[in-house]
């Protein structure tokens, strides 16, 4: 970051979402979104590769950092007992700003081929999981049905953290997420 | 179907598989499938309306099939089991032809759209029974669950039942699954 730019990449992401939700992610061009922050297009691109970047950063680091969780549950804890110590994890990272969350969400609904970018980083999360699963020593099927169902869980509870007016800290809507499929499989 | 092409759609998809195989569905053209079928690219488009439409062809008539299941199930089922009837209905249309559920997720694995597109047809496919299950008097937290775990069951009961050598029928494979899921939550 230059001394004459504190914060540029907040600003550049702050400006970019306003612009995404203000005339929609198509309509939007970097040079509007540096024009936005008081910043230039090449310092833009010093902080993100292109536009999608703004939205879909560091969620190779976010799978990592998940991974490690699942990792570092305790031994012999079962296949949804470690994938629930990972989405804790994900809870911890991401549900300090909702308002973000909130955006990138509505900018993301409203386009088709960021959607598909989503549902690929989701697959790709399925797959690390199952992948970490199996490292534990779960079967093949273990592995990959419970992965999918944590995904599939972490997906419901962040939608209803984003969506639901007055609701409860993402990791306790994760965790009765995890708790209400438990319900809804044992009947 | 005129007289002079018998089974024409039979013969296109039967083309376009073996080439999208051999060479890779962003190398093959419509002109190829139609000659290596002995039709006309003319005859190709009356039937699909392109290259990709030979793989996801009839996939609205599927979901509206198995949403007609989930419906179908007995008053007061709870919401998993109506998604399990639903998943059967998937498994007796789709049971039947392995081979070329193989050679299709061969192809779609290869390319990266493909994935994108079978993706959102799986998320829409959850936004189905989601709604489905909400007709049932679910409530919107748990039929998005329920929705998204059994997604997910049939897309891992999907992968195994092609991928695995000697493996048994779609339907038991899927009921496996589904009881799988029930074993893994419950730990």
């Amino acid at each position: 970051m230059g001394r004459w730019e504190p914060n540029a990449a907040g600003r550049l992401r702050e400006a970019a979402m306003d612009l995404y939700v203000e005339r929609g992610f198509e309509q939007t061009t970097v040079a509007e979104i540096a024009e936005r922050a008081g910043l230039t297009a090449r310092t833009f691109f010093r902080y993100f590769s292109d536009k999608r970047e703004v939205l879909f950063g560091g969620s190779v680091e976010l799978q990592e950092h998940l991974v490690q969780a699942l990792a570092a549950a305790p031994d012999g804890a079962p296949p949804m007992e470690a994938v629930a110590a990972a989405l804790d994890a994900a809870a911890v990272l991401l549900g300090d700003n909702r308002k973000f969350s909130q955006r990138r969400q509505s900018v993301i609904a409203a386009n088709v081929e960021l959607q598909e970018r989503e549902l690929m980083k989701m697959a790709s999360l399925s797959v690390a999981f199952a992948d970490g699963l199996r490292r534990r020593g779960a079967s093949d099927v273990d592995a990959r049905l419970t992965a999918e169902a944590g995904v599939a869980i972490f997906r419901v509870a962040f939608e209803r953290w984003v969506s639901e007016p007055g609701v409860k800290a993402l990791l306790q809507v994760v965790r009765d997420s995890v708790d209400q499929l438990k319900a809804l499989t044992a009947e």
